[in-house]
């Protein structure tokens, strides 16, 4: 894991993958700046005109219906279409699934376009993402918000069951990350607690899936680097910031400049 | 006064209230974080289809018109309608009034819709709502842009009479904030001149009134709670940075870690 | 050289010009506390209703086509032709051309409506406009993504020819930067290869671009200027931050405290 790591990471420096994003107006700065600093290319648009050939061009898809406008939606609807024809990866972020029905119709509509390599989201989000698939939607908690809860173990099963069901790596975000394909699960033990009270954290997470799903095909090892990435800067940016406000430059900082190595050996993981 | 500071900002980080944003594209990222670091959740949507849930779920709703789009206000009119409806409050920056028509027609026609909580502006988009109020429009001098000038006291008659037709409580920032129901006039004389100079600082201000309006329904106390914590926050920031661009994420550590009791020890006020 | 730059920044501190930006929504907080930070007044809006009155008010527009929704694209389109009309400079950043059908028509149509006072882009944006411009486009070698390529003279020629088929000024961004109205070339040598992993750093270069047009009539000069201070902030925020997330906050404290003198006397230039 510790070699996969290194090598991925090595991957996009080298590759410098480029990823269209589709994201929420709050997020769009970090996500952009976070994928230039691991060495990705962003390219955000959602001008439906330009859908097809932004699809030839990239190597991955990155959306997020945090905000969800109708010509955000649209646009998403025809760049999932056209990046699934061309067999590139794409990733999706559904914020706020399971708080209002526009989300949770958002994010199915979008799965059942094509299959997401990866799906990452915090615990509400997964669950609620979950029953909505196994139509089973009344017996899951329903999030306040879009911050989502602590409690990323309790997701793990709606991940697997999620995962299964959809052919995508599913990753649930929480003070431990679980990263799973329906059968085998991964871990990252990583991070800050300040990470959470950051507005687009999670979403900058989402990015660098897509980021990491451009170079590596195996998409759970893929998901597992981008989690351990983010986790392990996050945690030396909260060593080095004053606050959330100086811990958002010091994050894009670490995501930089980190040392491959040097970060491959602060990975923690947790026993299931 | 103090030991109401104090414990309103209790209240905040104790009971997460959730804050519907609609707010302009510029001062998303910095509206949410500060939402965040003072211990509420933000939650940015201005999509028509899911205003009514959203409305449901949120504690208060914040409605900036910098960017006046139309989906954007068609949304905000839906939303003001919907969280009127079930008593909660709103509050209203009507960023630019008096600059075009488009923005004064826009906030008449949200405060038309249903009466803010509280309406916070610069000292010519106060003497510019007032004055569409008042039709006595021709008397007041137009703003420039939407940076608006130094001149809060200019604008205590105009925001004491807009509180009085709107039955809203208004404030007028500025180097002294006034905060007034019409009667009572409070102020705050905290800040920096740095502060007029970060794009989106007057709108968090507003973002936060959302916020303490959310917890405390005495809405003059709230204003004067949120204008309070801005302006020490922004004081103790200018004493750290290097400029305007340090300034931003300093602002957001002071709001996440400040101490209530020791900022309200420090809290200014002017005579009347 | 060095006069011009010192009395031309002072003038934008003086006269606080009003400049209307139709930005693209990632940059658009790093354009809006640039443009601040130096002394202008941003507005950002892209509001087709509004367009006239912001014309009539404006000292400058700004057009970045980043993000080229439709709504965006047409307010932009009305918003160049009421500029004009009133014979006030614009400036456009093309950003994107050549990677999308749309992103060059929506550019060829905006310069169709009325002459930029300045174009900025980076070397394959201003190879590719060129290339469509004078219709022998094939020959252009098609950019990958928005970030651009380090090779600036390579697309001096182009550059001129732009320059001399618009009658705008082109600047070409890079290691060098190149300023040309087609028959004299003007260069910047500063700045720092950190700035090309700042997303928005290209697109605040143009926005500080429209502020110096805004107040200096001879636009070769003018963009000169505005590329010289890029380049020394960038050059200087380069040398005190820890990476490109530190560069951002540490670029709007320089371009808000820097003294003209200084940094005249720092300008780079490269014989041609």
């Amino acid at each position: 894991m510790i070699q996969d790591f290194i090598s991925v990471c090595g991957a996009i420096r080298r590759q410098n993958p480029l990823v269209h994003c589709i994201s929420n107006y709050v997020a769009m700065n970090l996500n952009a700046n976070a994928l230039l600093a691991v060495g990705a290319s962003p390219l955000m648009s959602f001008s439906k005109d330009e859908m097809r050939e932004l699809a030839d061009r990239c190597d991955a898809l990155y959306v997020n219906i945090g905000c969800p406008d109708s010509f955000l939606v649209d646009a998403s609807e025809i760049a999932v279409q056209v990046v699934a024809e061309l067999r590139k990866p794409w990733v999706l972020d559904p914020v706020g699934v399971g708080v209002t029905r526009l989300r949770t119709d958002t994010a199915m509509r979008l799965i059942s376009v094509s299959t997401p390599a990866i799906i990452r989201g915090n615990a509400s989000e997964i669950a609620a993402l979950c029953g909505f698939v196994t139509a089973d939607g009344t017996s899951i908690p329903a999030p306040k918000g879009v911050d989502g809860s602590d409690d990323s173990r309790g997701a793990l099963e709606p991940a697997q069951l999620l995962a299964r069901k959809t052919g995508s790596v599913v990753v649930v975000s929480g003070p431990v990350d679980f990263i799973t394909d329906g059968s085998e699960v991964m871990t990252v033990a990583n991070g800050s607690p300040l990470m959470r009270r950051i507005s687009g954290a999670g979403c900058t997470a989402s990015a660098l899936c897509a980021a990491f799903a451009a170079v590596e095909p195996d998409y759970l090892k893929a998901a597992w680097c981008a989690m351990a990435l983010m986790g392990v800067a996050g945690e030396r940016a909260a060593g080095v910031c004053h606050g959330t406000g100086s811990m958002q430059p010091a994050l894009i900082d670490e995501l930089g400049t980190f040392n491959p190595a040097d970060y491959a050996l602060n990975i923690k993981t947790v026993a299931l």
